[in-house]
């Protein structure tokens, strides 16, 4: 469906791989980037702002959203939902623009399978070690929680192989250079004729 | 065979799509990247160094080390031949580094069918009249030879969608960036597992 429109970009990352600092930095490299906002149900952090960070609602309200079919895909992670607003992203693309969305591995590989011609990019932390380092510097999990979210991060690694492309979090501005650079490859990339 | 180790990448482009200056600009925002010296039979051009823009051979020369099975493709193209050095290329590849090809578009169609990793790059002239431009500058052909460069251009352009990428080649800082950032994209592309 992106043939003749925008294009789709998918960023992951299992917990700790510094997903959020990198994307940041991405936006910046790339003003024409438009940023999806997830519809979540988690508490929200401080410094996060309602509608830029994400868009925060109540479980009633992420239920309605569920059933009237309004999201693209969701997930629940560690007993909060996420979800993609469908809508927003149809019109994007139907304008031509680049979308990139920021999503945990089971949404990625929902995308994917909706939309074959999306792009998967997988952010991987520099190695264990540091992703356990990040994940307790962001003091806002319990002990109990950040030990679930490590078992967590070590099976979303599996899923790698199902990706297009992966990025290593090492240094910020070199894993936003690559970021940058596989989508404005991915820009100049010859697509096979549509079909149908 | 490039799977564990370098990655070979191909630039190709119609007469006047500027892609020896475009190459010129890439190598010097990736040094990494090793550029192969083509063989080639054609007259030395002023300012042109043997060895490093070509290695300039006898047409005898040129039909020994063909007959030695010493070159990973060749073409006629306009009465000189040109070649790649087989064993260079393995050389670099096998020691991981990343390779890239200077070739015509009937070239890179070879290297792709022995390669079928390879990554090939067509650079686009950003019009049919910057192309005819560009080659009257040049001034190192006759008229002849140039409107007949300009009819294999034409028969040129239609190989495009038989490429991975094209990029436009409107601006030189633009189009060297874009075919930088295909080469760091490929760098992050997650291969599917060897067969065999």
């Amino acid at each position: 469906m992106t043939s003749d429109r925008g294009q789709l970009f998918v960023l992951s990352a299992p917990s700790g791989a510094g997903k959020d600092a990198l994307l940041y930095h991405v936006l910046r490299a790339c003003p024409d980037l438009k940023k999806c906002v997830t519809v979540t149900t988690r508490q929200q952090r401080q410094g996060e702002v309602d509608g830029v960070d994400y868009r925060f609602v109540t479980p009633q309200q992420f239920e309605d959203l569920r059933s009237a079919d309004a999201l693209l895909e969701w997930a629940e992670v560690f007993g909060n939902f996420y979800g993609t607003p469908r809508q927003w992203v149809l019109d994007q693309l139907a304008e031509g623009n680049t979308v990139i969305l920021k999503i945990d591995v089971q949404g990625g590989q929902a995308v994917k399978s909706l939309y074959p011609e999306s792009v998967l990019v997988f952010v991987a932390p520099p190695s264990v070690e540091e992703q356990e380092r990040r994940l307790r510097e962001r003091q806002t999990e319990s002990e109990q929680d950040l030990s679930l979210r490590l078992s967590e991060a070590a099976r979303e690694m599996a899923a790698m192989p199902e990706y297009d492309y992966v990025v290593v979090n090492d240094d910020l501005a070199h894993a936003s250079d690559l970021v940058r650079c596989i989508v404005r490859a991915e820009g100049c990339r010859v697509r096979p004729p549509r079909k149908g």
